[in-house]
């Protein structure tokens, strides 16, 4: 075909890869007291384990990442634009995370909706999905999951653990609780805890979602109706969230989508209306309403300082050796939140790099800026 | 009653003030090119025009705001905790906007649900309320209207006009459009224009109302059913544009509302998202879905340098003196666009005083400062 031909599946590409997926028979200890299990994690790896099992890398994916981090998988080949994985710019043969080096694994979290174990996935207890009775879950609940497809790959400690967003808060989690299995860890654009403002725009998409009647309280599996209403305008709040006023204004400022004058009606006839219409209206095509939940709680309840009286202490278990990247323009999880924890890790006398990157592009500049991080990440990595 | 002898009418208050009704006959001219008529302006006007008439001023209201600025209605205060108009604390006796010196007047916009004619008033056309038949109208329509009201009340020339976020947008709009009856203009906490950012939360919040079930394409009244939920998220979503990061850091941090301890289920536990919710559930009380409709749009069409090469040239007919205020931590309408407004004003000779204030109030700061307000306020009306 035509289209095929014109991927670049070039020499700096992991090129056509696939899922896998660990399922463990075990039952999982939650932090809210619960359990979960057996649970499946999906994964991709890319790159080879070497002998000494010492060259893997693990990715950590953010609100709606899945571990299909780069390449491409062979069925999308055949769609006329294949999208590479959320973070091909990063990770390949001579890219930051080098594939002609590393082993570089990334799972889809639990509670996910792109192969792990989450409300869509079956309970085995009756036959019938979760919905809401799958258990809330935390980002600590999320890297012990992972540590469990760790032991089953047989990697005994982790090259490094680098993650954005949530992606970063797993990988402080990560640096904390299993010290031993963490030689490097890289959060990019994330927090130490979700501030009140965070914690509000999560509360406005949870709340669009279960006002919407066809959530029908979770159980809208098998119903024929989705949440897909609430799940655009929690996509549409979160959206504006990752982006910067700059990146908004220089991107659409006032233009309008397709006239020159208004329509004076309440269709979208902003560019940047149709544009976050848009997101909103492709995210429910991907995702699942009730995993937006379930991970938006995880995050609201991520707070790596609580029960201690000062941050320094909770990271006090961390041996890694850090690099902590953020963002000018990113008013979700902000430089002076990553500052916080630089100042954390320095007081406990933990080797740490720290650079905030100019970008315009705000929250999303983890996944737009891949230059930059990836000069920083490979001079960190080498 | 001992709750009524409780409330403090003191001699800085208005006192008890009624809502009184403007009906104008005519055909209003839209800039849609459609007309609205006959129409009804609700306004209040406390203290007394002198034979001068000369010593007027017109306060403007913001998105959810009304006529009721100042003082307490009768019926009001039969209720346990009567609340006093919006700008209480800047309108009365020796306050800012001095009641003992000045006739202070102030309109329900046109569009609005709070006894002006809007989406909810019945169309004379068909006997039945408006709903989306109601023509779009924008910030100029407003104060057009408002000027019928001026010249109902025969008041050659406001001594000031003045209003905070979308009332400072209207006060801009009389300077320009009126100048000969505008002798001092105080737009406080506003903007010439909506930015990408603000247009995309206003347009979240008009996709919450419109993917209600319930609001039936706008015509729910007298179904029994209204978009209470989509008003209710548009109101969270709102509202948190009107705070600050550090306002609601130091307001709700990441205390929860009721618990020691996380309560693994979703629903609000964090005081910020029962707060948002109480916002959401009262607001949807006192305010109609289909004026929230109306209004955002009307703010989101407003562009005064539309049209033109510069601001300073859309600007060139204002000939009032104006005094800009804007607050430090406001992000919906941040002190550069002020500084914008200022610049422009300053490039067509005008007399423009501006004060960027210290608050870390957010947007709110408006309502909340009133003191430094008012000793800025005072000094420029004297």
């Amino acid at each position: 075909m035509a289209e095929e031909t014109q991927i670049r599946i070039d020499e700096r590409s992991v090129g056509v890869v696939e899922t896998r997926y660990f399922h463990c028979d075990g039952l999982l200890p939650l932090e809210s007291g619960q359990t979960l299990g057996p649970f499946t994690l999906a994964y991709e790896a890319y790159g080879a384990l070497n002998d000494a099992r010492d060259n893997a890398i693990l990715l950590l994916h953010a609100l709606s990442g899945d571990a299909h981090a780069a390449g491409y998988h062979a069925d999308d080949l055949r769609k006329p634009r294949p999208k590479p994985g959320w973070w091909d710019e990063m990770v390949g043969p001579g890219k930051a995370f080098d594939t002609a080096r590393f082993f570089v694994v990334c799972a889809n979290v639990i509670g996910g909706c792109m192969g792990s174990t989450g409300p869509s996935s079956i309970n085995p207890a009756t036959g019938q999905p979760y919905a809401t009775d799958f258990p809330v879950i935390t980002i600590g609940d999320m890297v012990n999951a992972q540590k469990l497809l760790m032991d089953h790959l047989a990697i005994p400690r982790w090259y490094a653990v680098s993650g954005g967003s949530m992606g970063g808060m797993q990988a402080l989690r990560w640096a904390v609780a299993y010290p031993d299995c963490v030689a490097r860890c890289i959060p990019i654009a994330t927090t130490h805890r979700l501030s009140a403002q965070s914690i509000a725009f999560d509360a406005v998409g949870r709340a669009a979602i279960m006002s919407d009647p066809n959530w029908q309280n979770g159980h809208y599996y098998g119903t024929g109706k989705i949440p897909a209403s609430g799940l655009a305008v929690a996509r549409m709040v979160g959206h504006i969230t990752y982006l910067s006023e700059q990146s908004m204004h220089e991107k659409f400022g006032r233009q309008l989508r397709d006239a020159d004058a208004y329509t004076w009606d309440f269709d979208p006839e902003f560019s940047v209306e149709t544009y976050l219409q848009y997101q909103g209206d492709s995210f429910v095509k991907r995702f699942d309403a009730n995993s937006y939940l379930y991970i938006t709680k995880a995050m609201d309840y991520f707070d790596m300082g609580a029960g201690y009286d000062a941050l320094a202490q909770a990271l006090e278990p961390a041996t890694a050796r850090f690099l902590v990247l953020s963002f000018s323009s990113d008013w979700l999880f902000t430089t002076a939140e990553s500052k916080d924890i630089v100042r954390a890790l320095r007081w406990n006398g933990v080797d740490v790099s720290f650079m905030e990157l100019r970008s315009s592009y705000g929250h999303d500049a983890f996944l737009l800026e891949a230059e930059e991080i990836t000069r920083l990440v490979k001079g960190f990595l080498s």
